[in-house]
């Protein structure tokens, strides 16, 4: 009997995703087919699908690079897993430890090589991660790009110091995961939001200071005063360039901003100094490698921390979840189980 | 008026410890005048006291480096300081940031520069540190040493990963900020102790796990298998060469060990190789800068962290406070508070 | 009988430059008085004037920070210079060592503290920095600024590995030293200038390969090309905003560009994305500490590397230096020597 | 027609190595079949035969774990090298890239893998690491074991800075490749020998500072008197616990002193403080990641740098050369050729 993956054709919209039959992949030597529980979409999944990621979509690839399953065969060689593990896989396809190179950043699950969205996945052996045991299929199902992302851009390099002040930026799963994290680092943490409901829901998640950037417009000057004039210590920018300018200005002497994906530059981009006239550095990260997700999960498992999930629809209404990523402004991960 | 003051001959035990009459000290240029509220005693003092710190201790000096009192006074050019501010000082003179020296290391109060324990004390301007409000004076007078070679042990030149074992070794002062400072970093603690009694207050403090040497006098093995064989990832070792080999047997591959203090090493200590046949790293740290000192000030402030204090002793009873710390098998600081 | 100085009020171009008769200055405590030797010009002398830096230049102030005299008096308590010295000075007041920050950045000699055009400029003890025996005055009277901010572009917070591709952008002081600091550090050096000439003296200098933006104008290829497409390592761009957008277009993925100086940005900056859709890491970095200096100064020494000079005017005719640094295009320092 | 590998069963000496017919290899999924040229030995294939080495050597193996040779033919899936290509390959078989972990360095070429003394050898693809043309096949079959573990223990964390001091003890391969690699890093070098003969050529190597420890005995205090008192920023420590001591005596506060193999510890090892009383790191490492061993080639590239050639010995030889190699007294690298 057959199974369903689903598949994309970019630069079509939602009209580019469709389904097809799949066999029961075959594990090749050091690979493992993974049966799919439950899969997440996130911003990326969107640039791949409209052409504004930097790494391009190959048509009809499954989509998606976000997900969990269990292990149900392992190929010739594999030892990194075995039959009944609960995995999920990493962002790039190679990307083991060290630092980022292009290379390896060219390969990646969901966009050249097929990803979640399917009731079976193949993952290379050295792709496979697995996850902490407390967290529902849903939670693990979100780990492997917001989590990570969030995870990589502030804890690389160098942490924040304890007691060091982050600032968080937009309330997307990545800045979300970022508040979550700077808190197990022992930060103090500073979130812009647009709403008090919001505001009330990134407290109870760890946020010490909320700013409504609504109520607050120029919030880079209320970042300041909550930091004696200094500013934030650690910027985690996952708006992009049009908030870019205020974070920059939020920013201490010496920090360091990281910009969360933000292609490409909108029409409204700064213009100018790009680093405010100020003496710090501003970077963007390439997710993480296979390493820094297992030193996350680690970290989470240690804390007990869960993502935040918003909505969770069944595999057949794939297109439903992206339409509602895109238009219901969800707060949390926006999940698909396949469990019936 | 005339005030009192401490001062200590050293090589003669607590025979050494005497008082003088001191005068209110005046202000030189960059120098502040502190009228002490409290000091406290660390081994480092009793090290001097003996002979066996790698520094000198000038005969007739003011001991201890750990106090804390208000500014009476500031000399020409003083910026960093006003009247009536609580501030404590440095260990080291005038290492301000960066790494340490050689030349940075052999000037330290309570050594060859006058200390604590006198009613009135003198600090260079860029010794001068502010205190969180939160803290006593007992407990803000226990920051400069123990607590600030826990933090830079742990914390430089990289702290560890949330989630990440830290092993600490020791239930003195130093062993006891090591685990606090480690939570507040998001790792995980095991602490080896030697009562169930003490085994309760590390719990209470913060440690995941403990382990009674007393119970499991090979409490390396233990901890190998609280980390599913890998061994503790940072280990503070506040004891010594005797516990070394141990310390050295139960941290993880890659790992870092931080040896505090445990001069000179005693006869027994261990002899072959000094790194177990392990890939890793052994080091000794000296106490830390003043930023570092800010830095740690900051975190416990945005944890609300409180040093342990055992018992204060008021200042006619140094040489009883002394005593105490020698023989009594203290949980904690021993401070003497000179308020009446 | 009495000195000279010159002093700045700023915002007057030139005109602002004058003299005045200076006593023979007494060192206070902690102070040292030298009598210079040799002083020099930087891009920030002229930004001071301007009024285009982020410290804004005191009225009256004795301007310069480069620069080397011999030591001829101290204050109190000094240890750290002698009678006979010959030293440089730090670009900071009291930035001795360890990281940036704000309150350090905003000290400087020859902006808000008298610096080294005048017969005698006192400096702070922690502020004196011992020069190599091999350099002459006018050498050594070039290091503090452009020397060092290179320096520290290069090496902070990681230098490139041996081997790895440094890109060099601008031929001014900083350029050429961001040149000979990447050959001590064993990287290979790509450099852009505007002229033959120019390009036969970088080579001279280490340059390993050079290209004339005149003839290449699409020199961000030329960059890739010479790398095997991945770009360079480290780029220190010593131009600025107009040139940002290449440099950054020529850096490798996970590459770190530095920008010197820069302010403020003029019109036609570039818009959009600062990053240029890149994962990678953008900087603007303030020179470095007193610890830096002398890092420095100990490799130039190891490797007899000498700063170019391009021309030495005399004492009296330091306006017509301030005119040759604008209009001249100097290729190297511009020195003012006080020596008869 | 059959090939030739030598297989080693350990605990046997020299009497342990043997031949075998060997048929050409076929290159399975992500493998690659190696012709070999050249293979050397090092001091851990001497540790792996008599079992003195952290990883058991498994009978029968291929011995050596450096060697170079020509791609003939690669397995499905391989894309990091064609056949044709010159290729050599890691030590440890999956560490491709980030820190040392337990699990990496537990599968290594030569002890439970296949290595380099046959005819034909296999490749995981991802071990495979290409060598730079200009050398010779001699030279390229020189740099995975002791010129990795020299360029890793000198850069490793943070390399030593350019006029830094780096001592390096021992004049075996490892200490040889210290010597040119921080040359590269334009440090000042001073190495220790024990003859005349080997002091000059140490210096045409690029050793700054020779000192004969034979001549001079105490020459921990030689090196203290070159450094001004400070000692040495960077200790290889090539030889072991006998020399370790003097090591440490001759290091500079707050340095790095790294152990090079030293297993097991002998008797007459030292005993006491580990670190001397000092304030100072030590560190044992384990080789590098194929990053690491790509970043050294890149460098020697760019350098020119030639791995020192002691003596070369044909295939029908291997034995001889185990015998040149530890009763020889060799001065650079021992090579079994494999061209007829």
């Amino acid at each position: 009997m057959n199974a369903i993956a689903y598949q994309m054709d970019p630069l079509r919209g939602l009209a580019g995703l469709s389904t097809r039959t799949q066999e029961i992949p075959v594990a090749g030597p050091h690979q493992v087919v993974v049966k799919v529980r439950a899969a997440s979409i996130n911003r990326r999944d969107i640039m791949l699908m409209e052409g504004k990621y930097p790494v391009t979509m190959r048509p009809g690839v499954v989509p998606l690079v976000d997900g969990v399953g269990e292990v149900i065969a392992v190929g010739d060689g594999v030892t990194r897993a075995r039959i009944g593990d609960r995995v999920t896989g990493t962002y790039f396809v190679g990307w083991v430890d060290g630092p980022q190179t292009q290379a390896l950043g060219s390969q990646q699950y969901g966009a050249n090589h097929d990803g979640w969205l399917a009731e079976y996945a193949v993952l290379q052996e050295e792709s496979v991660v697995h996850v902490p045991a407390y967290l529902t299929d849903e939670e693990a199902a979100s780990l492997t790009c917001a989590g990570l992302v969030a995870w990589a851009g502030l804890t690389k390099p160098v942490p924040p110091s304890p007691g060091a002040t982050v600032l968080t930026v937009g309330t997307g799963p990545v800045g979300l995961f970022a508040i979550q994290h700077a808190k197990m680092l022992g930060a103090r943490v500073i979130s812009i939001t647009s709403s008090p409901d919001k505001a009330e829901r990134l407290r109870k998640l760890g946020a010490d200071e909320v700013i409504d950037r609504k109520q607050t417009p120029d919030w880079e000057n209320a970042v300041l005063d909550l930091t004696g004039g200094d500013g934030a210590d650690h910027v985690i920018d996952a708006v992009g360039m049009i908030t870019l300018p205020k974070s920059i200005a939020a920013a201490a002497y010496n920090s360091q901003v990281t910009l969360i994906g933000a292609f490409p530059a909108p029409a409204g981009a700064p213009t100018g100094d790009p680093l405010g006239g100020k003496y710090l550095a501003l970077r963007r990260v390439a997710v993480g490698s296979r390493t820094d997700l297992e030193d996350m999960n680690r970290a989470l498992a240690e804390h007990g921390v869960r993502p935040v999930i918003d909505r969770v629809f069944p595999f057949e209404q794939a297109a439903e979840a992206y339409r509602y990523f895109e238009e219901g402004d969800p707060f949390g991960k926006v999940v698909i189980s396949l469990r019936s």
